[in-house]
């Protein structure tokens, strides 16, 4: 089954995520190489991923994309809490550990960030890292994100608290730096 | 499987949507140079193209025809929006990119307003378009479309705001023109 | 029960519309004066009013309320057809026959179009008046909206075909009308 | 009907949301000076604002009281969005408009901030605040809120941007400020 | 209504729990001299005791009685988390803090441990205390029960962690105590 | 289908409970090996088996896991009745009499607690044991839990009463041992 491409780049595609990239997904949701930088801590089995499936992937209230290099899948993106009136979205994404390094999740994030701005017309999309996520941190900053707080103490994550960096991204930031 | 035909033109022919073209229509209405052009800015799965097939395409409010060119798929059009004591309806369509300029969505259009006026004995015959879609509104000036209006600033696509082009066509016109 | 007032004006308030309002708005929703200048055509019992009622106006898709003037209900306006992406709405209302031309319909609209403008983000608020409906018409342009386009015969009124007039209101306009 | 009291005070009293609350609280939700502040801008009627009180009030998954002053209720307060295994709620609250000033939201705030610390377990408490709103944010320092970050445009109110503050509290912060 | 005397005693006595006892529970529940000392920290407002009456108290799982003195409703006492293959079941009770002092619980508590043992065939009556609440424990080792274990830092109390003392009753000790 | 692993250890993984589970689950809890030692008496029909998969392992109430030995299914291992507020949670686990004395358990046992006292943020867990289940007790002791109480004639097995014995673990006691 070729994608079914929704947004492209130059080395991930971005389409909608499907009932076959289950097996994928519950995978890498119980992986805590991924759980434990995106707070999740509980085990996930193949029904409790279905249901995620239908009842958000395939619901109307957040944008989900599959990213895929190659044809391959290597992590989700997308974009959630949208506040209409205030035309914000806060930015969420994982690789999967094997695919690291490669600039999948930052290419990724570009085009969803510009899809925010220039089609959704978003004024603002947020995202929000735990400090120990470096990787993560770098690619925000990179694309253009602004740091705007940290909450300390946000999240607790293998016997430690750890600060939550919160970022913000305006309209008017994307548009004079494209 | 033979085309079950329901309008016949010269170099297509439009039939019923089935569910084998849910393939076709899911990539096509995740292809930006698609959904940017029809005011649509959401991936779409297979499982919500599904819901679309069983609520729109099979439900009896609004017709809906594959456009079929040498027994490909090229696009879809039909109309929706009726008020039928008003005797209205509106005109939709898209071509998939890769079969644009060559004539099909004219021909399409033409067979299915007279389909319109002539079958479902409409009196106004409706369509919008984005002012940057040149095709599309020449495509309707050249059927007999007279422009009636521009809704200032009618869609965001791109990073910017579009005028929509707002086109009407009545019973007597096509008739004096047919 | 003192009215729960949501947006006021000098002489009307626009409140929720709430159960008790339900004998209110089917009687005048059957009146001729009152459906032949809004499109609707069909007899409507208490049953299907209650059923708009938890459907539409207990719902989150529309904004409504009650337009009224020293505790008295006098007609209701609203917002419907939100597309968020692209910052529009379509402004709706209507005023019982017998409280026309006491500027209730003028200073309710107002109220809401600058609430739309104000509190929720709008780029583009559009109303449509048919051709026969000059109060409205008037109204409509007093407040500030531009004329953007005559939809010919677009309703069947009377036994006659009306034009159906579409204006539009931008955000900058309403700032500096402000 | 003597008040159920759950934390009580100098000035005011806590106790659970009844039903009989419901019109104070709808007329309160429907006050632009009470939505405006929170970041709520759709009419409520009573069967929203009974459906709110079934589905929130009534569920498990948030804390809600009612603060009442000499016998009368004045606002609400509670703690929602809890995350137990990073022990963390967020804080939120409202006076109605003819109670501000009066201390009421303040002495309110330290108990149930006492309470998710002492009685809870919490480890963090976050608040949220716009920019304009002096009087909250005000509140939030007196009690020993730190001001974490600055979420830019956070939030459009009245025709224009806001920014919202954040604020947050450690546990060891409130045992060594009491 | 005379109350139907389910066991009775010298100074009180113990019958079923009704609905017009809702108002005097909600009120003792959400005092947190009676919450602190059972390991209840939510507030419960009328619709949430309702429910517990509807499921818990009318429901076959558990005996629930009210303590009764005088006419007046001081407490609640049953017995819960019954295992029938091993004859076994957990003590509850909470009295009223203006009714404390006064030995009502002492007498209701040798009243439904007898009635455990003789009535219901339990070979086992567990009960737990927090630790600070000696009068509980003074109360329970006077009627016999014998500390069995301490679970440390057990519960979480106005900041603080308390230890959990468990007590248990054998049929035999009752029977050579009777 | 490889496993999907949630936590891994030297010579077992810990796996979210899938459908295709039900089997062994069910052939496993009727073994009266099994049975008898976590207090359960009653017979297990797929059916029942299939409504405790649904209801408690996709639940959200409780932490469920396989445990696995070279893709082989040993056993399984969880926590249950979460105190959150008082952060405390209860181990339980078994593992398949043909698998006994092979390490597994306590392999287990050590991860799920660490994850408890590292991802959960729990502050003290506690286990029950039969006082015949010495192999149990043994692995609790070794892993670092301390007994805190035994509850005499806790449970009625093989026509004799046996002591249950309770243990506690706090997280001090965890990080000075890691």
């Amino acid at each position: 089954m070729p994608d079914t491409v929704f947004l492209s780049g130059d080395h991930v595609d971005l389409r909608p995520i499907e009932e076959d990239d289950l097996e994928f997904l519950q995978r890498q949701i119980n992986d805590p190489r991924v759980w434990r930088a995106i707070g999740r801590q509980q085990p996930v089995n193949a029904a409790q991923e279905r249901e995620f499936f239908e009842n958000v992937v395939c619901g109307d209230e957040t944008v989900n994309l599959m990213v895929v290099a190659d044809g391959t899948p290597v992590g989700t993106i997308g974009l959630n809490s949208f506040d209409w009136p205030s035309r914000y979205a806060e930015l969420g994404y994982w690789i999967a550990p094997e695919h690291h390094r490669k600039g999948y999740g930052g290419e990724a994030a570009r085009r969803v960030v510009g899809y925010g701005f220039d089609q959704l017309g978003l004024h603002r999309i947020a995202a929000r890292v735990f400090a120990f996520n470096e990787a993560s941190r770098g690619l925000l900053e990179s694309i253009g994100f602004t740091q705007e707080g940290v909450h300390r103490d946000g999240e607790f994550v293998d016997g430690e608290w750890h600060d939550v960096h919160w970022y913000g991204y305006l309209e008017d930031e994307w548009r004079s730096r494209s």
